[in-house]
């Protein structure tokens, strides 16, 4: 289902049972006056909701869902079950949430739920079929909002049982699952299911494959809560679209893929982790990697409107910020700009969380920049519509992304520990959006003739298929470029013998025959300004020729970033981490010689980010100003943002924005306002 | 009661039950010839006086404490209760104090008590109320020393029962209490009692009411179990002083004004956190301190004699330290000068803290330098007899403390979780030291008309009531000094809306609409030599005028420092957090503006810290000399250390001390000698 | 029995259950081809061995130490003991390990066992027996490898219960037990023997005396266990040496005196812990020690061939340095140059650590590597062949060696957190190293009369019979070299008083007061060149005199270096904590005053290491260059390496190795080629 609202959707998490009447009544009054048009309401209003076990309470909340309809506010309708109130904890303590070292966890916070326990996911269901049979016709219901953010593991019985029955399901023998965790070593042989365990606290390191496969079981499980629930609302008849909200990873408990397939609509909480600049590139990354699970238009479920938390500090994020990062998810594809939450909370444990309407109130320079970013995004309302093939990106460029190369870099002792999934990733999406090239991510075995290049930063482990479908791609004219660290291994972490990357080294006409990892600090030479760090290889060509080789180090003299023709095609391997300024040089280079350009040429150049968004009819070139000058965009098309068109120029000043309406396939050009 | 011993108290503890009856002797004997007359008994002998559960044997007890009855020298006799004996521990497991994540802690330290365990009080009681029989009337005893540093906090099911009969004592309904909390966020709503916890391990962020209310309730659940002890001792008859040594925070656990209601005199236990010369402010805060909870004189119980503990490192005390501290304590109000402990133990965890007898035994430098306090102390013997107002200090500037500000700035997730209370209140004080001005600290709702100037540093909870009392204040002619974070939410951490600092913001004539926290290092210029950290606000004038404005930053040009006629007075608002050197100025010119002058004129200019200490019939000029130069004092009056009359002028080299008596309200000036 | 293989052993760790019958045929034929004689078999292999409990299955091991007999290579057979398979902690829960904190482990990695569990002794019995019955005469047997890295502290009931039986047998009664711990500070005394506890989490410090006894009782039970095993292979009538392999101490559970008098033969596993040059220094560290505790030919059971663990990285180990350190062990008296593992893992927990065919295989410079070694280590079989006096080492400085010393620095609270037993020892056997001079270390009580020179390195608890040995051996014509921390306390850690260091100030002839620590960074200046950190003393003379004073700080013109003439010789103090320059050229001083030189005149100044090893008929010069140039080796002999008389002069490249045949007493010269 392609997600298509009557407009785009602005508002927040709405928790009224916060509130007195008065001041859901001022509540009411401030979404109108700012243009807000939805709320997501229950999120954390399980014990309100189900005060006592199997006793549903929800007149409050009819009362209130209708009175935001009444007021032209649609609303997600969300399933508590993030938050088990404390009555819950005290009837099922086996539903609690056990670490790793074998500790309960107590209620008293939130997420304090054992996935796996029976009596929480009975209860879940329970809730979810009260609201559903209560609400799943409300005129006023946009959608379900499942659950909010999953990610609590869980190490206790219960989840040993089930970890013990997935387990059961994958391998089918012990013989098997032996074989695949390589149990031999350190004795670690089963001869009984009832012998594995989650990796709890041991003695020393634990086995790695276990390890992934415990977070791939804790993925699952999650997934099917979700679905349960989902099949609760779904048995009422209630057809409005479900989504649960991804909680963009700085750490990662799903594989997104999957639950992106078993969602209407995909969504996300987007939380900034730094205050620099590279915030700008975050939020671009963050959008879109979730139009690319989502394979369409999604949803921006949460972001902050006031506040960036980082260094333990809750910092200010500018107005002007608020309005261009709000923009930027949208430019990528989201449908909404929604917020945690509407009104700041005066108690409980996130009251310094900003909310759309601050501690100060209705009259601040905060609630102020709501009111101007309602305005915009009326104003901007059409690019809702996406065009007839669904695709809402030109990217040719796409970096592929699974969570196994996330949770493989975080199992222990690695060549180099210090080395991150997340950090690689981000590295490589930020040296493309500063050369001004839109991306995609893709998915393992997923179509990807469309692109011009494909990206394999650090997936360590890597099936057969998918190393097979990386070199059809290749042979058919496309261009890899496989990063260190990709490839190594199976997909039981089983690293495959011969020469480094043993998945891959065909594709890449090289391999290596040691890894000589670089200390904290160290940098390799790689001529031409690139700059190593971290990680090299020794490496031999098997038909690639070297682009770059080693220019110090134990190693100087031997190829450091190889080139391999495949068919119509080639493969390029980066045996290094390169800095973030190389790989910006080195990105910008590949995008030179693949003949890629710019999507607003001159953007980059004057400090905005230019992304296209193709919709029903035209398409929207969104120009988000983060420079100090003022610019001018020179083309042919209409701003909707100032409602002027483009044709006499169109001055952008500082911090501002503009979406302009062009013809399909047209872009725009931006020049410094002096030239 | 106002505690005047005849002569000031010099010694400290004594664990006899550690040595043979030869080394006793000597001790008996080196206590006498370093006039020591007061030594602390049975701090840690529980497992001595009652080796098995209900058998006391007091017999070695009694001998020891004739032997120093007999010797000249009185004791303070201490129950034993902070250090329960193996026995105890095995008979009673559940009295065992646990952590927040669950885990029961072992003997074989100290301080393993639950404090709400039924057998551990019933226990505390049987031993207090044994003592007290025997050695309740005994011509030695000076006072009773009731357990020893309460501290111990307790997560376990004793603590949970006792903390939800506290609640239940406080808030009468779970209606009172779910408000207060504000649990409807996170879905905490509790539908009985018996759901309520202790904030033990969780999931994510805790509940902040919850969290300060456990904080208060360990604080009461301590007290009362200090007062049952005080009880049994009373009910045999035995009429000494009472009195439980505080320690000092850099951690705290205890709401000193209640504590110090419940006692006959206030006692200390004082140990300077750093070797540097912030050791000599160290001292000042803690004596400054401890009168102003007393309320009149108090004890030092006790100090280290040749140690200073940080860095991992136990650095050596210089003689000149050791006695100019122990004076700075007396001359803030201390009827002593006690130590931990008189011989240094040859074993056990403590060996390597510093005892009046260190290692090498009485020949040493270090006992020398106990020899020589013991003679000034005697010389100085007259400064014991408080006026007859009781009233020991003139200081006029007084400084707001609470634990709830402590306690408050430790809940999880505040704007910005660098700032600590304690940091906060010893940099205010610090800056008045370093200005020569004396200072008092003030409880909330206390009698204030006699102060010149109210600081208000960090107390970020406010009861109407305070705040009220503050208005008053200023109102009748007072100039009140606010910082940043004082005043914001009311008792149970809920924000008070409308603007910053909700409680304080008539007072101020200002209120800020946000808080621009600032980056770890980040400074913002407020003019004037004067530099903010940590913090910024938003902020607008309502009749109050800028002092000071930012300087850059977001908020440049906007309100840094503001202040506001109130009625005869004015209230100052310092909206961010001045470094040591700004706040030393700024202190400097509200000193100079309210016309306010050094206890003795020249003293700071010198590296003479100069401390009144008002005495029955004359005052008593401490001068504590911690800088390098040769200084002359002059004025009239007599140096009690060196007996001589101060007409024809007093030298003081480098290191010395001066205790000059002098007329009520007369002081003397200090030159530097060359000139 | 002095373990004398007919060849250098070779080879390493090899786990065939890991691999498929193919893989083992390659492995077989790959070591044939490196020359490798030795595997080492069976480590990790219990679950394998009984793969249910009492159920032993044997016939795949016998297949293949048959086949490794039937391809010329002898086997270490292990008894599998450090990895308990899943079914035994099913089955006995109560024999996982327990920490301080009481959580009890989980299986999933190795060493998951309580070394005192009843179970698991039996079962380690059991399984000893099996392996005894079936192998114990096989033709390729060559030793016993019992349990590997004896190392896991178990603080459960079992433990619980050992401990205080361990404690009836050394101090008898209860009352000797409180004496010893000084048990009277904070009311520790025991009343019954029940209530003694291993020392688990607890409020606040632990007791001293009962940490370092609970370290020492450790490792005595685990002497136990090992014994145990022993006993169960010499009753099935093997006659096969047995050892077990020391992990080399950078944590240390182990007393190794005690442990290398119940072993046939002495072995260690030995992994640098830095990539940098003191590597170098590290292997000739491990050498030295480990002959010293075996008093003759020893074992190197591990190394890694390819790889170094530090900074959480697998840095590359060179080819170079894989054969110049393996020849250091050799050296200084290996037998073996045996590694972990054989084939690197292809998973599991391990598989990034080296082996001796890497991931790469056999087509490999690391595998080039290992062939070369091969070869060289069999050009130089001869010296296995110890003299007849069984002495492998002319040195004639020893250094005194004591876990003792290690566990008393890691008790809390120290004067100085900072410092480590480990890291004195290692500072000064480098400085030592530096200066080309070879260094024993030798057991307190042992015959020490040879040594010109015997070292003290903070041996902080010391019985009056090791003071009085070194006060015999000084008196004698030796001389001492006494650190700070040395002689402090007595065996339980309790202060010998009167003047520091306790136990030596008679023959030091000197004592200090006061210890003045100093801060981090901090540096006190000893003139001619000398610094001093982190300790310094005020020390009075007492016959003996001053080489050096402290220049500044606090007791600056006191004495900082003393010596003292004792009888025949002399005993010299250092009271502070020399950095590593002045610590060498300190030690450069005492080798030049005593008249020792170097082992190959002109090798240091070359770069070249130079070790002799004693061998039957005639002496090996080991010669490791280590530095940047070429040199000139001068003198009589034969290098076994290259086969070359070097009578006309040996020319050694950078990295280059010789092992020179000499004429016992006779040496050679190194020059810089150009000279």
């Amino acid at each position: 289902m392609t997600f298509v609202p009557d407009r785009l959707l602005f508002g927040g998490d709405y928790n009224p049972d916060q509130w007195d009447a008065e001041t859901v009544r001022e509540d009411i009054e401030l979404m109108r006056r700012a243009k807000v048009n939805t709320a997501t309401v229950g999120v954390f209003s399980w014990s309100k909701m189900e005060p006592r076990e199997g006793v549903y309470e929800l007149d409050w909340l009819s009362e209130i869902l209708d009175q935001l309809h009444a007021g032209g506010i649609g609303f997600f309708l969300a399933t508590p079950t993030a938050s088990p109130p404390p009555w819950f904890s005290l009837a099922h303590p086996d539903a609690l949430p056990v670490r790793p070292d074998g500790v309960r966890l107590s209620h008293g916070s939130r997420d304090t739920y054992a996935i796996s326990a029976p009596a929480y996911r009975a209860a879940s269901r329970g809730i979810a079929r009260a609201l559903a049979e209560r609400f799943g016709d409300h005129p006023g219901l946009r959608g379900w909002h499942i659950h909010n953010e999953y990610g609590t593991l869980d190490y206790g019985p219960h989840a040993e049982r089930a970890f013990r029955a997935w387990l059961r399901a994958k391998y089918g023998t012990l013989d098997a699952l032996n074989a695949a965790w390589w149990t031999a070593f350190w004795s670690q042989g089963y001869g009984a299911w009832e012998e594995i365990l989650p990796p709890r606290d041991t003695q020393y390191l634990h086995n790695p494959a276990q390890s992934i496969d415990f977070r791939r079981f804790c993925s699952d499980e999650m997934l099917a809560a979700y679905g349960e629930q989902l099949a609760e609302i779904r048995a009422t008849g209630s057809t409005a679209p479900a989504t649960t909200n991804f909680m963009l990873p700085t750490w990662n408990h799903l594989e997104q893929w999957t639950w992106s397939d078993a969602q209407d609509v995909v969504s996300i909480d987007h939380y900034l982790d730094t205050r620099g600049p590279d915030g700008e590139a975050h939020v671009a990354y963050g959008g879109d990697l979730t139009r690319s699970w989502g394979g369409g238009p999604w949803l921006l479920m949460e972001q902050n409107a006031t506040g960036i938390s980082a260094d333990g500090r809750w910092y200010t994020k500018s107005p002007d910020r608020t309005i261009r990062n709000s923009l930027g998810y949208v430019a990528r594809g989201s449908q909404s700009s929604l917020f945690f939450q509407w009104r700041q909370s005066a108690g409980g444990s996130e009251q310094w969380h900003g909310g759309l309407v601050p501690h100060a109130g209705g009259s601040s320079r905060a609630f102020a920049t709501i009111e101007r970013l309602g305005g915009i995004l009326e104003s901007i309302r059409e690019v809702v519509d996406p065009p007839a093939d669904g695709r809402l990106s030109d990217a040719e460029v796409g970096i592929l992304w699974h969570a196994d190369g996330w949770w493989a870099l975080e199992t222990p002792q690695m060549p180099n520990d210090a080395l991150s999934y997340s950090d690689e990733v981000r590295s490589t999406h930020r040296a493309l959006w500063r050369s001004g090239i839109e991306t995609d991510f893709v998915r393992p075995g997923a179509p990807i003739t469309r692109y011009r290049v494909i990206v394999v930063p650090c997936l360590y482990p890597m099936s057969e298929e998918t190393a097979a479908w990386l070199h059809d791609y290749a042979a058919s004219g496309g261009t890899v470029v496989v990063s260190y660290l990709s490839g190594v291994s199976d997909e039981n972490l089983r690293i495959v013998g011969g020469g480094f990357p043993g998945r891959l080294r065909d594709l890449l006409g090289a391999s290596s025959e040691q890894i000589d990892v670089l200390g904290p600090g160290e940098v390799v030479d790689l001529g031409d300004g690139l700059a190593g760090t971290e990680w090299s290889e020794l490496i031999h060509l098997r038909g690639a020729e070297a682009l770059h080789v080693y220019r110090n180090g134990s190693i100087a003299g031997l190829p450091a970033i190889t080139s391999n023709t495949v068919g119509a095609g080639r493969a390029i391997y980066v045996s290094t981490k390169l800095d973030q300024a190389s790989r910006d040089r080195f990105f910008a280079d590949i995008v030179a010689r693949e003949g890629l350009s710019e999507t607003a040429p001159g953007a980059v150049a004057s400090g905005i980010e230019a992304v296209r968004r193709r919709g029903r009819s035209a398409d929207y070139l969104f120009l988000l100003h983060y420079g100090d000058e003022r610019v001018v965009v020179e083309g042919e098309g209409v701003d909707l943002v100032s409602g002027t068109d483009i044709a006499s120029g169109l001055e952008l000043g500082a911090g501002e924005v503009a979406v302009i309406r062009v013809d399909r396939g047209r872009t725009a050009r931006i020049r410094g306002r002096r030239a």
